[in-house]
């Protein structure tokens, strides 16, 4: 078999000692509930398409697991190798064309968010999303349907994405979608890949659309005294003003830590509850009258001015102690949930799972991206023997506020077993239908997603 | 089974006699590729998503065909009852909420764009896609995907839904997607659903974004002496101003034409092609600021100066005389197409539609959404003998161009048959297990998108 895979990828694009790819044995989901990888993995690395699908087409005659791979930046085990098997790593397609006139992007799977986002810029474009990590590669944001705190105006990755390459567990390579805008030929293939988290076939290249440049940005932090001012003023910006890019909702004691940890400084002392809103406009006239209307709006919900960062090194201040609070919770972290709601229950969820605090005597810090309604709780490594029914809980306060379990980081493998709780058995037998559909012999990622 | 049915909806909801339901065996389709509606039907109207359910128990216990319908406003033959069996019609489902706090409306199947519209008017937000005929139904618009000339700014309707209600084929009823704007539990089965045009379930109900109220809006009308000029401003209009609402292209011989049986005027004499450009933001100032942007750009590639109509009258106007070209074409009709490319391959698409023209000695009004590489294309009465080989020359143009043969009407029952060569036979394969999947007995609406 090795000799096989070192057939269609050179002898050097195959890795067969553990000590070699222990970087590919893992990802970003926190160690206690990180899933153990395989022990008998071959770690292959294809340079095109053509090679990812003489691989499949190996790999599915001998009904070998295939575990597609981006830059491992996932939080729920999705990339990790379960099974004895093959890490098929696509960072190797790493070529990005942008398309100035249709203004989208033709990234290779291997193209990491910061290529592409500095290639747009290069031509003059731009892709405002920011669905993650920097290093995440674009294969796995669209497998995942990333979503990030800037989904608030332009969307999640599936608003992005409209076309995909992708190679079959069979081998077969089909294109879905088309580089347009409006596209109603059969059954819709390409979104049903997008979100499928590398279980349905390899997403081998993307085409993205692109956004005209922000030439002007603001970042507002707006505190007050108690978060129902805070969160109740979100829809309110929402309806009456120019969408921001992102609106984060953190709290004191989260940021002060992190401020305190990186050696930065949080730069406003009063409130204890935040928003943190960055505006971006074509020009600077427009962000500023903008960011007035959002302050105004503000105004009437809380007693504090509203601190606004202009120069760029005070904007990115506060966006690195916010993309910070995960860091240093991780290590005491035991899991990272990722619960949306509807944005206007936020409030009530929060209460529901302090209550869950209260009752279990747990430290369960509470952060997210507000105008999505889309939380990011921590349960505490100490709360060890409390993880399995903490979590379920706040899934069902989710699930009741007309919610859902996860809206970023999806099901992986670490969450692969509360399917069959929080999906209705109807939903879950046209899924495992479909499945069977694309992977009869189930070697595409299996233990991630749906359990066949 | 009439008595079944009139024992589920009521006696007088269900209607037998042909002349009574006349209005429900057709729809927008050109009279010559309409299909012919069967013989033996039977039109039930429930009222609610359990009537459906026991609708479908009984019809799938039985393999009757189940033909949903919501207006008919479509233009491929999708919601002709082309077999014995049953219409159920959507329209007693009307029922319409506004959830001004999430910013969404959760409207039944029978709503129409223009109650749902008003609807979110009258909350204070808006529904600005316009995704076709305002008599045209919730139901119908989610399961064809329906696009429009709005679509630039907000997308197509699957954009704006969040969730729907489905009774599946065998009467189960699923709720897909949630209040959230953020979801990654399991695949996406919502947007599998999303442009099925009624072949995987009955849309009962569906969950729609709304946007805040764009307070002030122009109409800019951009005349160009040659075709070339006017779709090669369209990229950079987007690319440097703020996103219009729409960017049509016309020329002079059609909106005169059409203005000339409205008894209106077209308001220029100049040029002859023109841009419409809808431009719709929060205040005047900023409407203004951004149509001078738009008209700046303009006047770099036509020596015309913009036409800016202001007065509701006056947009209206020109909008009416946009609209109705479909209609004083429609009789003479032969087939409409609804090609979409990408947006930079206009020009060339329309030069080789022309040769296509020229070569067949026909007359082919091509007209459009430029900012979305999406034109209608009619094939007129006059050219009965080839149209079939027209449509396809035309089809095989926008392939060729990296575009798709339908970007807004769909496949329907006019087109089903062009899947296969339009389609690759892996994608086909998947679809037809999709299908099966679904609808084991293909009871919901067969002869359409896919012949199983």
């Amino acid at each position: 078999m090795i000799q096989e895979l070192q057939k269609i990828v050179g002898e050097t694009n195959v890795v067969t000692r553990k000590e070699q790819m222990l970087n590919y044995l893992t990802d970003e989901s926190p160690a206690a509930i990180r899933p153990k990888p395989a022990d008998d993995l071959a770690l292959v690395k294809p340079a095109n398409t053509q090679q990812i699908s003489n691989i499949m087409q190996l790999a599915d005659k001998h009904h070998i697991a295939v575990y597609p791979r981006g830059a491992g930046t996932g939080l729920v085990g999705g990339a990790i190798p379960t099974r004895n098997g093959i890490i098929l790593s696509l960072e190797r397609l790493d070529k990005v064309d942008i398309d100035t006139d249709n203004m989208m992007a033709i990234a290779e799977a291997g193209v990491t968010l910061e290529k592409l986002a500095t290639t747009a810029n290069a031509s003059g474009l731009s892709f405002p999303p920011h669905p993650g990590d920097e290093n995440a590669q674009v294969g796995g944001l669209v497998a995942t349907n990333a979503g990030g705190s800037r989904a608030v105006r332009h969307g999640v990755m599936r608003n992005q994405v409209r076309a995909i390459e992708v190679v079959l567990p069979n081998g077969q390579v089909v294109t879905l979608g088309a580089k347009v805008h409006k596209n109603n030929v059969g059954y819709d293939l390409m979104q049903l890949l997008i979100g499928s988290e590398g279980t349905l076939g390899i997403i081998t290249k993307a085409t993205l659309r692109l956004y005209p440049k922000s030439e002007a940005t603001l970042t507002l932090l707006v505190p007050f005294d108690n978060r129902r001012d805070a969160l109740s003023v979100v829809p309110k910006i929402l309806q009456n003003a120019s969408t921001p890019l992102a609106v984060e909702y953190v709290d004191k004691e989260l940021v002060e830590r992190t401020a305190k940890h990186l050696g930065a400084n949080w730069p406003v002392t009063t409130g204890k509850y935040y928003l943190i809103i960055i505006m971006a406009e074509a020009d600077t006239d427009r962000v500023l009258s903008e960011s007035l209307k959002v302050a105004t709006i503000c105004s009437k919900h809380t007693t504090y001015e509203t601190f606004v960062a202009e120069p760029k090194r005070d904007q990115d201040n506060i966006l690195r102690i916010r993309s910070n609070i995960y860091v240093i919770l991780k290590n005491e972290t035991l899991d990272i949930l990722d619960i949306t709601v509807p944005p206007a229950a936020l409030e009530k969820v929060i209460e529901s799972i302090e209550e869950v605090a209260l009752a279990h005597k747990a430290y369960l810090p509470v952060y997210g991206h507000a105008a999505d309604g889309n939380l990011h709780i921590h349960i505490m490594r100490d709360q060890e023997a409390i993880v399995d029914s903490v979590r379920d809980e706040i899934y069902r306060i989710a699930v009741k506020a007309g919610g859902v379990i996860t809206g970023e980081h999806g099901i992986g493998k670490t969450r692969a077993s509360k399917l069959s709780s929080f999906v209705s058995s109807e939903e879950l037998e046209l899924m495992r239908k479909i499945k069977a559909a694309f992977d009869p012999n189930n070697i595409l990622n299996p233990g991630t997603k749906l359990q066949l």
